[in-house]
């Protein structure tokens, strides 16, 4: 009964039977070989349009080097308060960036809004440069809270972003549960939507490590491939990260993956939220869920019984606990879970 | 009429004559000359124990290197929201500490209190490598809102920072203003209130450029001397930067100008806060106001007036005006500008 | 016929394997998992003594993240001038640790010497702000240009070091390399000879990507952790790293595989030095060979027969090489090297 | 008899007078006031087209926000060995360019030369993301050796520049003493030359504490404006900085003070070479002797009559002092140094 992370899991198997497959004879280091070819290849056609794709072996590394390479070190970055870049990166942004400001904004259920970003922006004057200048807005796909922006509200963003030449980066660390959630095309909830760039997470979904950084115009690239080298993150043996982002793209193995962890999501949050006394504190649309319990003993019987996850944010009254699902969670874990909360709640009746 | 800033008048005819006083024959480079070791003497006296003083020309450099020197590329700087620091120094906190983040909290009267850093803290897990980790206090003396904290408030938050092993850092750019509303020993509300290092500035006090870093403790200096070389904030005729802290300090000419300033915004704070419609935002205890005109065509007749001042903040349905006075601002300016706003309300009615 | 870098072979089969074998289950994440556990534990034994181990991916990143924790930002760091870390990390080390300076030494086949070090010290003035300040030397083993240092010339430096108070790095990409030439103990190398740091590379030693930041003494790991994560260098999926590493020390892989590759090496080399024309640039102790090519056509009659390398270094009259030979290289390789390289002469003559 | 640094020296009593001309009333800050606009007017005048000026308060501080505003953080700037910035900065210039790399390079009296500057850049290539790139020339005028480049010197570097795809900078800590020496027009030794931007230093050639970073085209500006006030280098009261340039460049006082150094120095040069054993290492072409004595006895002589000055760069056999001649350095200073001379070259004989 772990729901502490979808990575506490480890990876598919048709990952490591990618790594197996080029594994063979000699290749170019660095990005030049065959499977990195394939995989930009893969995102074109997956995005429908030419992108510039570099894979990278960490979420925080995506999305540093990408907001680096968007934002000058004189800029503010716009995201929501609880955003991964913003809370649990230790400043990788800032270091990446020299020091650019991320400015944390309060919005509900972890979706930021044209009207939130417009009330920060109001700070703001431009060209003064006693001030650091607004530059990129930061979007969570599916965000931290575990709910999805839907087509319509990156648009909506991507409109206000352009309107004041601002830059519209996506964490998409959970972009695949978003994509199965919403069942769109890639396309609409990015680019076309007013996307700049991306990252392109795989790791949560089972890969080992690998996430691709995506740009969907070569002239955001400037100094993206100085600054991942720059930082540690280009790898000799590329094939090996690269294998993974193409076996993931092969017939839709990503998606496959993120739908089994969103539908058992929603197995759980329905069956949680008819529970006497829980709460669903956020709709549960991708595969996180947010759920206040009715006290903290029900919080010790749960951990008691063997299930792991997170007890969320500072505390309140009454816990808010945090279960992911992943492509490995099993219906059997779902249910368990749900059987040792229908215990705790009996008990303490 | 002009109330826009501090740093609009020139400087005091003692700082001229102070550098036409050490402008003669030769003196040795970087800090090594006599004013400067005099300058180090005067403030230990002044603070009643040993400490570490470097001159240099900005409240930003002051500021930043401090910050920085205190404050690890991974740390967390706790500020008011409104701190000059968080919103006028074009994020140079973050440049010279390699990425720290400044945690802007919300507060009443730009004072922080133990309640709200406790609050803020609490975010925090201290070890986490995920997340900054919580290192320097930053507060403003006086204030940005024209508060001054007292000994009492400055001390509270000084043992929550010591509870909580945090430091705690001053921005004294008006630290003059501050000492002359209180009337207390610099001791009082620095060190002996748990300051750990602070920018006494004084050029917003009549100097030319003159604001001194001051560490209560030699052990917290750490790097601070190379980074004000490489930061380009060691000068090599230093002795024009020290004699003007010289003369400061010599027969109390800092607190002369200080306390002309704040009682010229007594007075138009006093009379403001008669007039029909118009209130005061926050408590005038240094030399800044705070006022709530009734409407913004006050503010424009009073532009017309010749009177010069920010608006300040986002826009609300009535202008907020700041006003500041300087140790030059005059009686007669002060009282044009309370005929001018009588007239304006006459008008209006 | 690829010799142009241990790279670009791929992965030992043990290694995928071991990637097969971690992945089971859930396992906590970041570092704390039983084989990232182990990894320290084999490290301990292979050390004899206690060390702090720290898995990452890249050799740029071992290097940057140490020579960074170990350097404060006004320090300098002495390297031979081919040092990778100077030359071909497109200044990683300067990005890391916020502008520190690598000093460029000029010294016979990539070794160091106190001799060298000294008179690169005699240019910088201790405690003098407007310098930066000698702090650590970084040496290559085995060397970018196939040397190794014994124990006796490490120790050397290693005495030199703490003579002067500076601290020593070892940048170990081929330290497998090194220790299978010398045939002596690890820490004769390292710690016993006065290194404070390595990185312990086995990326080009057969695995996927995977290279161990080594302190010897945990009083040196400062906030080597918080920079790790800040450089998106934490994995959240540690354990197939770790098992990389886990694998490679069990029962002596990494040496068997590095020894291959000296031995391939040797051979090439022994019989290249024969050909008429051909001579050794250095002495070939590890798996790199440099040669000097009687004349540009037969490297043009090389390239043509298939055979991969790199011409080194700005060009000079005659060509020299490098060639690389891996854990994979096989002796039909390297006897159909030889077969071209006399086919190439004969043509010639 | 100080002969240590120009900076030894305060400032000249028409620089102190201007302080005074500009203190009345209020002005606007921060480089939006009169003097400061008249600055940017006399600099177009003097460099015959238009240029962008911006007044700072140290050397370091000009040279590094340039250099950095020039240079990406992955860049090289490749720069004399003796360059101030890469001796004498402390790293200033890696700092705030994030981490670029200053490539040291060797040269007859402190010069750069087109082929120097070739063979080094033989070892970049161009585009490979394993090096830093090559982005900026550095070259010093008058050079760290007490030589001048001749306009030819510097255009045919300039030519080299453009060819190469290279920016100029010109460290002009000394340019007045260099334009007093060559008497040409101030434009053919810069942009006519090839020089993109400069330090033109004024703090050593008698101001308080002024140099002026000089933009000759708009387009290379960029973000230095973020970077100065970041850096903390941008002054509130502005009018004290710009006022003593506009004092300097005012009926020639700057070019006055320059000749009388230089032809101080001419003299003091031309009388130690007819002594015996004394030879001159550099050509005296501008203010600063580098004069090798016969013995060591000689320079402790000289000290013992009080005379101060810098034994230079490393030991050798025989010791090699830089004397340095400011606007105030007085004939009866240079007679008595040279009587001196000549008392300890008879005690010696």
């Amino acid at each position: 009964m772990n729901f502490i992370s979808d990575n506490a899991y480890g990876a598919a198997p048709e990952i490591l039977a990618a790594l197996a497959r080029v594994n063979s004879g000699t290749a170019s280091g660095y990005g030049t070989d065959k499977a990195s070819k394939h995989v930009t290849e893969q995102l074109c056609e997956l995005f429908e349009r030419e992108v510039a794709a570099f894979p990278v072996a960490t979420g925080t590394a995506a999305n540093s080097l990408t907001l680096a390479t968007l934002t000058p070190h004189y800029g503010a970055i716009f995201c929501h308060e609880g955003a991964h870049i913003y809370s649990d990166e230790c400043g990788a942004p800032e270091f990446f960036s020299g020091g650019a400001k991320l400015v944390p904004l309060a919005a509900q259920h972890g979706k930021l809004t044209p009207e939130v970003l417009r009330q920060a922006l109001s700070n703001f004057y431009r060209g003064d440069v006693h001030q650091v200048q607004p530059m990129t807005i930061s979007i969570t796909q599916a965000t931290e809270r575990g709910t999805v922006y839907t087509p319509g509200e990156v648009g909506a963003i991507g409109e206000f972003a352009k309107a004041e030449r601002l830059l519209l980066h996506m964490d998409g660390a959970r972009f695949a549960n978003a994509i199965a959630s919403l069942g769109c095309k890639p396309a609409d909830i990015t680019w076309r939507a007013g996307v700049d760039a991306m990252s392109f997470g795989l790791t949560k979904n089972g890969a080992v490590a690998a996430e691709c950084v995506v740009f969907f115009d070569r002239a955001r690239l400037a100094d993206f491939e100085f600054r991942r080298k720059r930082g540690g993150h280009l790898f000799s043996k590329m094939r090996f990260f690269s294998a993974q982002i193409e076996a993931m793209l092969e017939d839709g193995l990503w998606l496959r993956l993120a739908s089994h962890a969103n539908s058992m999501a929603q197995q759980l949050s329905r069956e949680l939220a008819k529970l006497p006394g829980f709460s669903l504190e956020d709709p549960t649309e991708a595969n996180e869920i947010f759920v206040r319990l009715p006290n903290q003993s029900i919080a010790d019987a749960l951990k008691a019984a063997g299930a792991r996850f997170y007890v969320w944010g500072p505390m309140r009254d009454k816990p808010v606990v945090r279960l992911v699902c992943s492509f490995a969670t099993s219906e059997s874990d779902v249910n368990a879970f749900l059987a040792a909360c229908r215990r705790a709640v009996e008990v303490k009746a």
